[in-house]
């Protein structure tokens, strides 16, 4: 381990390695990650669950203007967390992926691959001069052969794949949270993905959601369709499993 | 949080992160846009209005030249906060952005897609090295499928959309009166959202706009066009809402 | 505001703010303008006045040698204040911009769209990196549209339109005398305009001029041509106003 | 020998030596290599063996996601330890380097002629400025005239073959127990080349290893094709040396 | 004004302003102008006379390996002093611009357009990064549509018009000899522009010159052809004006 | 001479000479040269002899992957010392430049020549920035119009042509041994070349040396071949000699 | 004249003038040229001698292989000191100049114009950035139009014609020497001219030269042919002259 004044040396370069073979300015691109408000996803029996906090700065703002979950393609989505302009260069840079996939193979583009698409693009910017990391995680999830499959990137550019997981503020008593609830996809179903990823952002909240303070999207393996939940599908949602609030709160920054 | 010194260390490049994950670069960006005079944007029941202060330097300036409001498309307006040099750039940027939708897809640019690729071109310059952020926020306005939309755009690029926003000087105390006043695009007409922006304004001026000094623009959703007010216009709103002064005041920055 | 020290970390290079949202070396730039012997524009009712202070350095260099006034185009002048160097380069920029309109469209450019092409080049030298801010001021004077326009570009790259107006050394002594003078253009001729002029630049010398020190340049609505006054008719004008000195002086500097 | 504020002079450029003749930057990127989990490859009399450790990070990850062994080409496998996406990008290098070699000859590239394809493009990356070196060493193994080879590739681009060796966390305690129980590949099947890498890696886990905690990958030289082991088959083997744990254990780092 | 500690601050980058607009670099390469030996110019009523003192550093150096005067085409010369071999860069660049006017419009180029073709070509220089000014400041004398010109130019890229001057060592003693000697070219023939040049040249050594230690070079408004004096010619001048020393003196620099 | 401190200030880059006069990160390649094994180069009256020391870094290690001795073409072999990777890149150059003579001139490539080509392509990375040095010295020995010659290159691009020489650890003791042996190629065979080479690398290894542990090869000029010696041929040799250890040792770097 | 503290920070960018106008980097290039061994060049009424201390590290190193007298064309030849790769690339260029030549106008390129393509490009590498300045010094000597010519290059890229000159170690005393003994051509042969360069360098040496410790070249008037002298004419001259020692010394720099 390092003192701060040694850190200082060797953390402002990408394209340096520190004396201990770090790379700090990768991550540092972590902490823009935390800075933002958390996403979760959730692998189930019969698909994927994407669910992320979208709390707005003002009641001014319109709440979709805060996007957090995506579609990438007919069957898979994105949910972001970190640096808002930088996700949207990824999944832009996933949709394009997508889109050339369908192009030259006439076929959806597997969520593997997809994935690997995107954090070889990030890859190149923690090692090339000249441009810094992205400083966002993404979480991808769809179906791939007809299998839910739901895969994390990060600012290094490693690819992980999960069966359940959290990116963002408060990630380790999130993850530690879906540890305990998540009992593995057997018997799980869209529905109690979509009930265990509120419950897990409602703990962050005082245990309460605003319908306008959080996306949803989910792909299942029969329509293999993304879809993404409206105001009234989520409200029905947090009103069956107690967690309307009474009040959102703001964030002033623009990491999400 | 930081100390002074060590923000120092990681502030003087785009390219890098501090090491609580912030970029400093863009933060500063954020604060030419607070040196500039203030812009606000209405989301009305039958439009969209864009109201600026643009109080002149001197007497002898035209008060034509400090132009803050700016067609982007026929259907389409732009008002602007901070470094006016950068501002040109981005609204000229957004004009051939509409041109060439015209040109490939023979309809208007949607507003949410014309936003979308103004906030692209405004992250690269906060990634990648050898230029500047720009220093400026834009509101973006207009009819999009018959629709009033209304989006900001900020030195990161990101895109928010908004009922009722300001940007430049005194955003603080302007948002906080328009989230008092507004109180909903159900029932506000444009001359509603003129008399709101307004006095809005007003309220950092003693109450009080010469027509020269301010800025309006419209577009409603019944002839889908950009509106700039003339001289006389402004002036019998300013003299309806009894806002009318006696003195301008000059402002030595270029920042508006 | 922010103490010396801590200036100085921000100033030294262009593609970087302050903490407090400024271009250092674009206000450096500014002060480089200031450096420079002053130039003046006036609006009148027939017509644009450019003028401009030309002390030489030597009685044996050529008065014609310093340039301070140049037709860009057969109906627009421009006068300029500062680096001298950059001065040309802007000028044979703007002169190129004025030909290309002539071969596209086979019409005079507009003053506004010369100062704005002008201004948009100016602003490239102050966002991207690999190359200083021009360290100059210009007025561009002409007539477009059968008005007389007058327009100023400083080194932010930000267009003014002005009814009067002076830049380089004492500006804020000689746009005061201007404000007291300048009367509106209503009644007001190119002879009055070039009075005008003249009398403020003489203010900072004494109230006398050398014929051969100031450079007055002209274009009137009637012609649409710009016109270099020769050395008889200044002295012609000095005589009537009664501003004709004893002696020269001399100026070191190779700002003008 | 040099002092440690010495040291600091020289480390921090890929593009310049230090006085005592030492690449800093290189030997940075071997520690990230010490920061992954342990890979070892063994050559026996009839293939070779590749097995990494690849602990996951909390029980909700894949381990599948956490792939340490990786297909080349047919014949030719490569195990990597350092930093993952770092590895991807050398291993896509190492399968498009195999492409290119089956389209140009129409057969097999070499192993030894794969691993210096690799190994001259690592060495760019600490030769030439504009990108840091890799963080990453690899083992490449496969058959190569009917003969198995194993070779090692390091952060400096130099190319090593052996009969036995690990890289990452613990080499020198690995390397130890490979030079203590490798007995000449004569006499050695496959079998007993994944016992021996299995027990070595075990030593480093309170002898045992977890089925989905280990990845083995072999290539024979019967068959010549490159076989990764399912998680079954590993752990029929695991249970057959007497290695099968109770519980696994986690990693935070990105580094394998 | 600045202290030392601060200018340092400024005055390592061409691309910089320093806080009081003033570009150190361009002022530093003008030092290097004063290291070099005195150029001298003369108008008169019938031609240009060009002369340059250029003390050899050593006996065994051909004198006219020195060179100080050169022909630029036809109709012009060219006198430099400072850094030789940039002298020689900008005397090629100016012959190929002299070139380039003959192909083109088959006459000679102008003695203006002649030297603001350079003065461009300098300013560059001091605008765009990765390279130094050019320290080194020519004149540049010639006949244009049958006049006699004699131009400047300096390391900031500013092209200035004399009737005499002189640039290098001692410029400020010198001119201040060109100011009371010259009394304009009205009846000042060449060899009266000879004699002023060596005369003034002379003050600066004890009142002697070397027919070895001077070029003279003249154009002349009849012939319109550049002659440059040999020796004896030269010999002849000094003879008659009593300027012949006994000794020259040294020089180690490379500035002349 | 210099101070420490002093010489810090001019070392960190190939684009700057000290004071006085010395380019420090040629030198300090020079060092990297020195931490590699030694190799020796002799030539005989009938050819040449090239051999190197390979002590391996551990008994598991391919001796033969320690390549110190490559062939350069038929006619010409070359031997390293020094950093292994930037070896490869060298002798990969020379080895293209020599095809590229057999395709032009359909005839094999002067060793001089060859020699030249490889210290120019060296010198290149001296002198222009972006790229470190090459920290490696080559001896290249082969026959050249029926003669036999041996060349040696060094980090700053200079070629030099030996009798006998050594590069590499030990260079002083080596050189100081080889000049007290060697007298002269009257009389002494490649046989007699391969005796003083291997009993020179013994002085340093206790006067014995693994077959394992030394690479030999030769040029004569009967054939004109390269041959590089296998272990059994070594084993002969150094049994002749006396020079057969009992053990080996290892090098941790990768030097060679 | 500054302090060393002051100067250190102007030294250290070859783009950059001190405030004294100076550049460091190439007076620093000039101590390279001091460090290598001594050349001379006399020029006498029948040819040009030239003449260059050589002395080996190494009584095996070839003495031919430290070469310091290169042909340039069949009737020029060059001498060099200081850095010997560097040499190298000037030499090759001059060569390269000479063949064009040929090529283009079927002659011979002047010597003049010869040293001019030289030092133009020198120049270039002191003016603009990424690279460092040739740390050389060549004397070029031929025949042009009959009439023996010498040329001194040094590392700022200005051209000196001389009629004796020495470079390298030893300037001063050197250039004392000859202008001593220098006489003039007018009845100097090229044998008398050898005498007097080798008596030159034999000062520095006790008065004695190896004939293996220098080089000679001459080109006649009669046969405009470059030759280099042989070992055996060298000695014949030695013994004439009664300079031959007893012992050569050693240089350990490969500066030349």
């Amino acid at each position: 381990m390092q003192g701060q004044a040694q850190q200082q040396a060797y953390d402002r370069g990408i394209t340096i390695f520190s004396p201990d073979g770090r790379l700090y300015q990768v991550e540092y691109a972590r902490e823009a990650v935390k800075r933002g408000t958390a996403s979760i996803g959730i692998r189930t029996e019969d698909g994927v669950v994407l669910a992320a906090d979208k709390r707005s700065r003002s009641p001014l703002m319109e709440p979709t203007s805060v996007e957090k979950i995506h579609k990438a393609d007919d069957h898979a989505g994105i949910a972001s967390a970190g640096h808002v302009a930088d996700a949207r260069q990824l999944i832009d840079f996933a949709r394009r992926q997508a889109q050339v996939n369908h192009l030259r193979y006439s076929e959806p583009i597997g969520i593997e691959a997809l994935t690997k698409e995107v954090t070889d693009h990030i890859q190149q910017y923690t090692q090339v001069g000249g441009a810094r990391p992205f400083g966002v995680a993404l979480l991808i999830g769809g179906i791939e052969d007809g299998e839910p499959r739901l895969y994390e990137t990060d600012p290094s550019g490693t690819p992980y794949e999960w069966k359940a997981v959290s990116i963002g503020a408060n990630r380790g008593d999130l993850q530690e949270y879906l540890e305990e609830n998540y009992t593995g996809s057997d018997g799980l179903d869209i529905d109690d993905g979509i009930e265990l990823a509120l419950r897990a952002l409602a703990t962050t909240n005082e245990d309460t959601l605003e319908p306008s303070g959080v996306d949803v999207g989910t792909v299942d393996v029969d329509s293999e369709e993304f879809h993404e939940l409206d105001n009234d599908e989520i409200e029905t949602h947090l009103d069956d499993f107690d967690l309307l609030p009474t009040e959102g709160d703001e964030d002033e920054s623009n990491e999400e």
